[in-house]
């Protein structure tokens, strides 16, 4: 199972450990990690420990570039990555022991010129094709067309590849213009989307056009409003722990889920159960296999509206 | 003149501009800047505005090391720098508009192999012939041996090339061995290296074997125990800024004045001056000229000890 992650604004996440951060003060670093990083980083991580074979496509450059296409070799990723003249952006994010939330700093990265942005989809045409399916995460960086992720998404229609988009803003709308296969807004750009409060309305409102909308409300779990029915998954409870890089893990398992062509029961208890499996892994592109086993026959699955035929 | 600064422990400088750092929470970072930095580096940028050319050796390694000649060669410095496996140090300062102070972490730096020290002394040997002085700046990383400086002032006496020192701790006293020309301790690095509390008695406990002290006290300005006579020079009043990188400056000045052959007094005045106006910069490696040339006509001289003859 070969699945794309396109991930526009690729980045080096890195994390410093101090004692404790106090503003004014000098830190020695007791330890330093380093990782790739970016929305679909995390999204190809997921993906290969649910058994699937990612490959990384965005935008790299400059010496960062270079370290992050470092760590997705050394991590065993396969790249499809486009060079840029521009210097890679990095995140840093503090933590220690006595402070109980990281603190983190994100560059806004480089300008990519057009040339740059017709280079990266010059690639994703000749990868695109032995894809199952295509995932485009993130934000598009200053540059790129607003209609980047559109562009894409038509290239793989042409191609045959199904494709799942997660950003937010502009690009989500241009995006959706394209009639993705899956779209994942989280609560806030579900609501920035359509203007909508009430949750399934807003939601069938982006679904038109025969794109799947599945949103995500962090412990509230998924809603999914599809040409094959509603449906709302549910963790049994909620889980301690980090929330970032769940949205990331939710969409890994929508992704295998299209590339299977499972059914969309099947996929939301699996989104559900990655999303939560992700909250108790203290980096996002984790997720605790035992978790997302275990949560596999504990989430809730209710079905709103069985007007459709469905599975 | 030619003047040869060796910085073991080379690191890259990142400046975060955010509008308030608040532990815990998520920074878009407004502005990035980065450079090379490094006690060595701040003193060649000092040399450079003062007149002289700076030829900067160290240990660089990684996509930081890269991003380091990278900025450097912008710069526009010669640098004879010894490449090495490991990951070249950074070091994120966040600054915004609303603290005072900036926030600082620096990061351990990588190990360095015998054989990779063996390069730079190798390096060191062919470079340093041409030098009219050597600058031994900042800490050992791990894995170069403690007489790693005085081996390299060994070199450079054989050569024929005066050196002058300035670092702490156990490079200190091994390189206090080899007799550099001149070590520049601050107060603590004096106490530390003596046990004596009494500046003029702990300054002269370390002056042995031709070896000119002088040591920095911040606003209380410098003092020299030298074979030709002790002096006291400081600046006519406290100037108000950053004292980061006063002591790079007043590295630079006093390397300048070996090199110049300059007399102790005219030397000791050029440091405080240059300390000073290192001071009122926001940034280590920067002094202001005007502040500079104002105060040569101000600093504070006095002599302490007419009993050796001196100009």
């Amino acid at each position: 199972m070969l699945i794309l992650t396109v991930t526009p604004n690729l980045a080096l996440d890195i994390t410093y450990e101090v004692p404790r951060l106090i503003p004014g003060a000098t830190h020695r670093v007791s330890r330093v990690r380093q990782r790739a990083g970016g929305k679909g980083v995390n999204v190809a991580r997921v993906l290969r420990a649910l058994g699937a074979t990612p490959v990384i496509a965005g935008l790299a450059g400059g010496p960062t570039g270079t370290a992050i296409r470092a760590e997705l070799a050394e991590a065993g990723f396969a790249d499809a990555l486009t060079p840029i003249a521009g210097e890679s952006r990095r995140t840093v994010t503090i933590v220690s022991e006595l402070d109980t939330e990281p603190t983190m700093c994100t560059e806004p990265g480089p300008a990519v010129s057009l040339a740059e942005w017709a280079n990266l989809r010059a690639r994703f045409a000749e990868t695109v094709a032995r894809a199952d399916v295509v995932v485009l995460s993130g934000s598009l960086p200053p540059g790129v067309p607003e209609d980047g992720y559109a562009q894409l998404i038509g290239t793989a229609r042409d191609l045959g590849t199904r494709t799942v988009l997660d950003t937010s803003g502009p690009a989500l709308l241009a995006g959706l213009a394209a009639r993705p296969d899956v779209v994942k807004p989280n609560a806030a750009e579900l609501r920035a989307a359509t203007g909508i409060d009430e949750e399934i309305e807003a939601a069938r409102a982006l679904a038109r056009n025969g794109t799947a909308v599945v949103a995500s409300f962090g412990p509230g779990g998924l809603l999914a409003v599809t040409d094959l029915g509603t449906w709302r998954a549910r963790p049994p409870r909620p889980l301690a722990g980090n929330p970032t890089g769940a949205g990331d893990a939710c969409v890994a398992a929508l992704a295998l889920g299209v590339a299977n062509r499972a059914s969309w029961p099947n996929t939301l208890v699996k989104a559900v159960a990655a999303s939560a499996a992700a909250v108790v892994c203290p980096v996002a592109g984790q997720i605790d296999l035992a978790t997302y086993e275990h949560l596999l026959a504990d989430v809730v699955l209710e079905e709103l509206d069985a007007a459709h035929p469905h599975r």
